[in-house]
Order: C-alpha cells, then structure tokens, then sequence
C-alpha cells in the first residue's frame, strides 16, 4: 500500500488517477483528517496503515500563480521546506522508503554549451544565488533540508502540462495569458512524471534526486507554434519585448526558466518520452 | 496582560523576571498547553486571554550550540522563519501590537569605517548572501517574513549575557571554551535587552526593527582581560590561531561576529549602557 500526500493537488490528483488505473493499493490521507505535517500524528499513522511507500505531493505553490507566495511567505516556507523535513523524520524512524515532489525551478538558464542541469549541479535559483522568486528559494531549501535523507527520492517536476485544459496545465497557461515571455525550458508530462516516480517506489532504483523532466527542451515560439498547428486555439500570441518588460508589466517576482538533463533518470530505466513527442501527444489529445 | 510565547527559554525567563520583577501582569504559554505554532489556536488564545501585547521569545537556536541547527533544519526553519509569520497572521487578524525576539548573527563584520550596521542595512549573513550558518538563514528569513507586519517590533538580540552563569551567557561561554575565536563584536546584556522590550511594548515607540545591542564593541580579548581581572577564572585563555583553524578544529557552520549600532533605539528614548559598563556590572556582581 501506498500512502499519498497532498493527493488533492494538481500532482496528487495525477498520482490517485495512476495508482487507479493501475489498481495499485493507496491511501490518500488528506490534512483535514490526520495532520501529516505533525510529526508525531504522521508516524502514528505510517505505523497504524503500514505503507510500503509514501509519496509526499502536498505542498504550497500559490494561486493563481507563483507570484502568490511572495505574500504568504510563511506558508510556503512551511509547505516546501519544513514539511518535507517532518516527512523525512517520521520516514526515517519508520524505516519507510519515500520520495518527495520537488521542483527544477531551482535552476535558471542552461549551461554555457546550452546543455541541461544535472543532479549534480548545485541549484542556481535559490535564496543563496539571491536571484529567485520566494518559492523557488522554498523548494531549494526544501531538498537542503532532505540532504542525506535515507531511501528517498527527491524528483523535480518542471512545468507541468499534459492533455487536459486546467489552469496548471502549462498549454492551457499559455492560451490564456495575454502576452509571452519568450524563454527556453524543459518540461514535465504529467503522466510521465508520475509514472517515474511510482517506477521509483515499485522498483529498484537507487535513491536520491531526479530530474524527471521529458529529455528534451522546447521555446515559448515552439510551443505556441504547436497550439496553433493543432488548433487549440487561433489566437495570435504576442510576447513581451523582454524578461524586463515581463518583470514590469506581468509579474512580481523572477520566473526560472531553465534546461535540465534527465539522463540519470532515463539510465536508471525510467521511461520518459522526447518533450517534443510528448507536446504533439497531449495536443493531439487535447481535451479541454 | 502581555501574552509571552516561549516563557521557558533563555531569553523568555530573563522576561518573566522583568515582568515578576515590575509587577505587571503576563501570561506565559506554555506550546504542551497551547499550540501557538497553529494560527488558529494562537487566534482562540488572542481572544480568550485579549492581551495588550504579544512577546514572541520562542525560537530555535540549537544546543550546545549552532552547530545543531545544521542537522535539525526543519525545525530551525519552523521556529525561526515559519513561526514569526503564524504570529504576524494571528495578531494582525486580531489587531494585536506585537514583538518578535530576532538576532543581529544576520550580520558580519562591520562598515569599512569600523561602524556598526544600522536597521536600513540589508543582513550579508543570510541565505541571500550565502555564508552563513542555517540558523542565520533562518533568522534572516524571519524577518522577511515580517516584512511589512503591521504593529510589530523586530528586537535583534545579539549575544547575551547577564552576571549569573549560564550555558547561554556569552561570559559563561567564554569561560568554558578550551579555545577562542578572536573577534569584535556587539552584545547584548539580557536585562537590559527586555527592559528595552518592554519600553517598546509600554510606550509610544514606532513599530519596526530595533538593534538591541548596547553601544559600542568589544573584542573577545577585551572580554577575556575583564574575566580574569575580576578574578571569574584564572584560567590561561587560548585563542585560535584563525578563522580557518577554529572552523577546522571546533565548529560545523560559521559563526556571526559583527558590530551592531544601536543608535536608533537610543534615539527612541529607549535606555542602553555601554557595552564595557554593562560587562563591568555583569562580572562586578558574578553568580555562579
């Protein structure tokens, strides 16, 4: 049995649809009925349900939009970087493994030769390169906090998207703002993000942190020329002149844009499709 | 009343003797009675009790030392970064003036002129500046947190010591070492600092950031001659031959040492000796 964190949520709603489809036994235990950020009150209830796993999607990612965070500072501090500690406690004295929903909105940019982060680069969006949004530094402290966590998984979910019209779904994001920022980033599939990490929790995968993004990146230019081909929407895009109008104009805090590589993940056997096949799929697909 | 969160701790006993000592009435919330980490219950406790003021002297700081915040940063970020903005939340609803113990170790150092850092300077030991201890990062985080609180005071405390011998007290400290860390620093003496507190809590002061240090700086020799002529120890004090041998051989995370200018608390009419005269006091009338 696999206990389920935050399964309400945009990511956790994706995990309850898999472990469905695939008739995979769960618990999604929401805060209202056992308060799992209380360290004791969530070892009660490992010990008293006896997962295998536990997957942590719960956290705190503002609404509408990132920018949300910078006024509920304390909230997004406690749902990103001081839950996943409580979580690591009660996992680790319960001998549970576990993985945690991070994010690669830790990273900024690409390398110099345009090629992605990899695990091993230290995040370059974050309170210690003093250049993030409030909820990039969060999620930054947040794997700080996990650093030698014992059998868990610390995977980054990067702009998620897939087939069906949301306001999380990025495809639809994009639809509906009124002007672009052009950037170049990679993304995550939601279903294929999920899927990694239950391919993580039922097999023998070494733990620690992936980027689970699908290999690959893509431009605002390449995405929005998609949408248009497949006719999801007819609307001419406009994009801001640049990041510093963005800034000016759209937002209150500095977006990560960023490539990262995902070839730990895909060498530790986890399917992850081309970002570009998985784009023309979920578009293909589309449900809205 | 004032309501005092944190009444156990160092900082929160040396405040219930002010008030025992001035007969005013206080109330000292004990987190195994009431679970003021938990907005809503501090709400409950705001309107049942309708406090004047609320002192926040509850926090995270590691014992022995610093060094454990490093492996316990969940909580370190709970009591320090995550707690402030509970309470900002609960005494803004329930419009409640208010007071946050902080810590000027979000400082290093001093000016280039050898002056001290005011309250319009940013903290360079911090996450953002990324040299500091996770404790300081989380200090600084709290008062980002705080920023913008309505009727709140942020009173850097700085140091601590009073003349009775404590693990706590910086002449204790000094005393117990087997080396020491040559440094200039600003300090606070711990009556002096909740006198100041409480002037803020008892008069019209402007609500905002106040260094609570008393004016001037000493170096830890300075500190040491002191001892030694006030007879505190005979023993031969060593000192570390570095910076680079005293994290090498005695510490996990560095240590703050800065100078702090206290200007803008005197200025608001709140009353601070010297630092060497409140030394001088402190081991003139030494309890050990």
């Amino acid at each position: 049995m696999i206990l389920l964190l935050g399964g309400s949520g945009y990511v956790g709603t994706a995990f309850r649809q898999l472990l469905d489809t695939k008739s995979i036994s769960y618990r999604s235990v929401a805060r209202a009925d056992v308060d799992y950020t209380q360290r004791d009150s969530l070892i009660h209830l490992i010990r008293e349900t006896n997962p295998s796993f536990l997957i942590n999607a719960a956290g705190y990612s503002g609404k509408p939009n990132v920018d949300a965070c910078e006024l509920h500072r304390s909230d997004c501090l406690f749902g990103n970087a001081v839950l996943p500690g409580v979580i690591r406690e009660a996992c680790e004295q319960t001998n549970l493994r576990w993985g945690h929903v991070s994010s690669g909105c830790i990273f900024t940019g690409a390398k110099p030769d345009g090629s992605g982060f990899t695990e091993s680069d230290r995040p370059n969006f974050s309170f210690r390169t003093n250049n993030c949004s409030f909820y990039s530094g969060c999620k930054a402290l947040g794997e700080e906090v996990l650093e030698g966590a014992e059998n868990c998984y610390i995977w980054r979910l990067r702009i998620p998207f897939n087939n069906v019209d949301s306001p999380r779904n990025y495809i639809s994001k994009l639809m509906n703002y009124d002007c672009l920022l052009s950037a170049r980033n990679s993304l995550s599939e939601l279903s294929d993000f999920v899927a990694a990490c239950l391919h993580c929790a039922q097999n023998d995968v070494a733990p620690g942190i992936y980027n689970l993004t699908n290999p690959g990146d893509v431009t605002t230019e390449d995405v929005v020329e998609m949408i248009s081909r497949h006719g999801l929407s007819n609307k001419k895009f406009r994009f801001f002149a640049s990041e510093d109008e963005f800034m000016q104009v759209a937002a209150k805090t500095p977006r990560s844009n960023c490539v990262l590589d995902s070839s730990k993940a895909v060498a530790a056997g986890i399917q992850l499709p081309d970002v570009h096949d998985a784009l023309e799929a979920a578009m293909k697909n589309w449900e809205s």
